[in-house]
């Protein structure tokens, strides 16, 4: 199966000879492949496999985590681009999660002033949410995905085959967007995520959010309005998860701070907009049925707001927040006070 | 007067009303202005006139010069605008030469993914170079402009009354590329060059340079074809400045370096393009009477043709060179040989 995205190609389980084509089509003066330790021993022999007869690209190789997703690795990978003589028609081809796509396009995207590159989101997460919308983007310190472009890939590659080399929790960290995609735009989906089997993520699912994902932002490209929507549960859960990352030995990660999030603000979103108390409850029994529960210090509640206050989606010192009208429905462009924000941390304290 | 350059105003010598009325439509949440040391002094007070009661904005200083152009620097503005709490609804305003402009482009088109910015180009160089064409770019170590982005500001403003601060070393750099505006478009615009007061820059040399660039990015954004004109004596003529701030106590300005280019690329124009000998002369007496002649020692050859191979505007590791047809017109995508570069720069040596 194949969509279009702001008028590029998504491929959906197709294997690599779209890319084939794309390379040989486009005469790329070299091809370069952005991986980290991981996925170069995961996942770069299935790309090798799948490229058949052309094995005729470098290597890049990064550090996988979020830690390295910075400023000094993009120096060092533009560094290697220069010392491998890369040209403005070379093709950079990022094979990884969320942290090689969104450095790797940020790398593209301002090398020479722009080079062509290629996604090939290898973890559930990245298939799901990087995939589409053109985000590129590296964290400045403590600031996640500070500084970046909105860059659209030539072509985004989804594999289910990649998503075999993961372990369970980073299945249910991309699940966690998939989740989100039901909750704000599709009942229909959020039903079948209700009764899907997790041990085997069925690619419909992933198809279905992504294509969600895509009306959404074909619809708002640069965020002006609608794509706010996508948002839902990432205002709280960003501040959460720079929490975590900051405070804990072993950090949540993206999908489990964003379920902290999806909750506070589901809790919001009933006591400020549509959502019935049984919709809440539904959300609440879904969510903690399968991922673990945050135990949430009050003295993080200060950190997590004055993080918050830093979020480069306020506007004009406001903090907006995307709220829930429905399962399936979503507003954006909602003011909501540091006193309910407190107020949602508390309520997801106190959930059993 | 005003024109349009990819739907964004272009002023010349209108004041900062505009400004204001910019500033008032998109409702910024907050205003900089970027300066660097030497604007702060001679260029801030002409702003801060022209704004009149509208002084509710924060100034960002950077350091002058070239090699100061470095992600370093724009590590240090990104994280001054957090500490001032910058969201995506500011404003940034480009105060100064090419340095200001083209980094403080950058770090706009990269700073939340992008907010809006001004440029106020405030030498006669970046005026009429740096002012069309939505180049924003910062150096690699030596590498100069490697990092950028194509992006472009919501409004430049062109005002004379800048030039009255400078120097009359820093106007001749600037009227380097009004002569090579001539030279590849306009052979009526390289009359009046001929013919022209270097005591005071006539605002109509600015405005039809700005015009000829002007149409020719429009016709070709990206630099696919026709822009490529733009580089005439540029291919050399960066590398001859690199050359010179590796090696030269007080190096060649970039017009000074600009002027040697041309030099080289008329000549190889002659040799290898339709230029005729008659033209070349008429090139070569008229730069050589008001650029002083760079003394180019033998074993620097080397290490330029080192600094082209590594040029940004090769394809395929092939050197290409917009050169001359006659005086006012200009090819692209000329493939020279480096026995050939190594005889115009033996060329420019012999000249007297």
């Amino acid at each position: 199966m194949e969509i279009s995205s702001n008028g590029k190609p998504i491929y959906f389980n197709l294997g690599f000879n779209p890319l084939l084509n794309l390379i040989e089509k486009n005469n790329y003066s070299q091809v370069f492949v952005l991986v980290d330790e991981h996925t170069s021993e995961l996942c770069l022999p299935i790309l090798r496999d799948g490229l058949g007869d052309f094995q005729n690209y470098s290597i890049i190789e990064t550090q996988a985590g979020e830690q390295h997703k910075t400023i000094d690795f993009c120096i060092g990978i533009w560094n290697t681009l220069l010392d491998f003589n890369a040209d403005r028609k070379s093709l950079l081809i990022n094979l990884g999660g969320g942290v090689v796509t969104d450095m790797g396009g940020f790398i593209a995207a301002t090398f020479k002033r722009g080079i062509d590159f290629v996604n090939i989101p290898t973890t559930l997460l990245s298939q799901v949410d990087a995939s589409v919308g053109g985000k590129t983007g590296i964290d400045l310190d403590e600031n996640k995905n500070m500084i970046g472009t909105f860059s659209i890939p030539e072509a985004v590659f989804i594999e289910s085959e990649f998503l075999e080399t993961l372990p369970k929790r980073e299945i249910l960290s991309g699940f966690a967007e998939i989740i989100k995609h039901g909750l704000i735009a599709d009942d229909v989906l959020f039903d079948q995520i209700l009764n899907s089997n997790l041990e085997s993520i069925h690619p419909d699912l992933i198809i279905k959010s992504v294509t969600i994902k895509n009306k959404i932002v074909e619809h708002d490209p640069k965020e002006k309005g609608l794509r706010k929507i996508l948002n839902f549960g990432h205002t709280i859960g960003h501040a959460i998860e720079t929490y975590s990352l900051q405070n804990d030995p072993q950090p949540l990660n993206h999908g489990e701070a964003i379920v902290v999030g999806m909750l506070c603000e589901a809790y919001i979103s009933t006591v400020v907009n549509k959502l019935t108390p049984e919709e809440l409850n539904i959300i609440v029994d879904f969510l903690l049925k399968i991922y673990p529960k945050y135990s949430l210090e009050e003295n993080a509640f200060d950190q997590i707001l004055l993080t918050l206050a830093y979020d480069k989606k306020n506007e004009n010192h406001q903090l907006m927040f995307s709220l829930l009208n429905r399962i399936g429905d979503c507003d954006f462009n909602i003011n909501v006070s540091n006193e309910l924000i407190i107020e949602s941390l508390n309520f997801y304290q106190d959930l059993k």
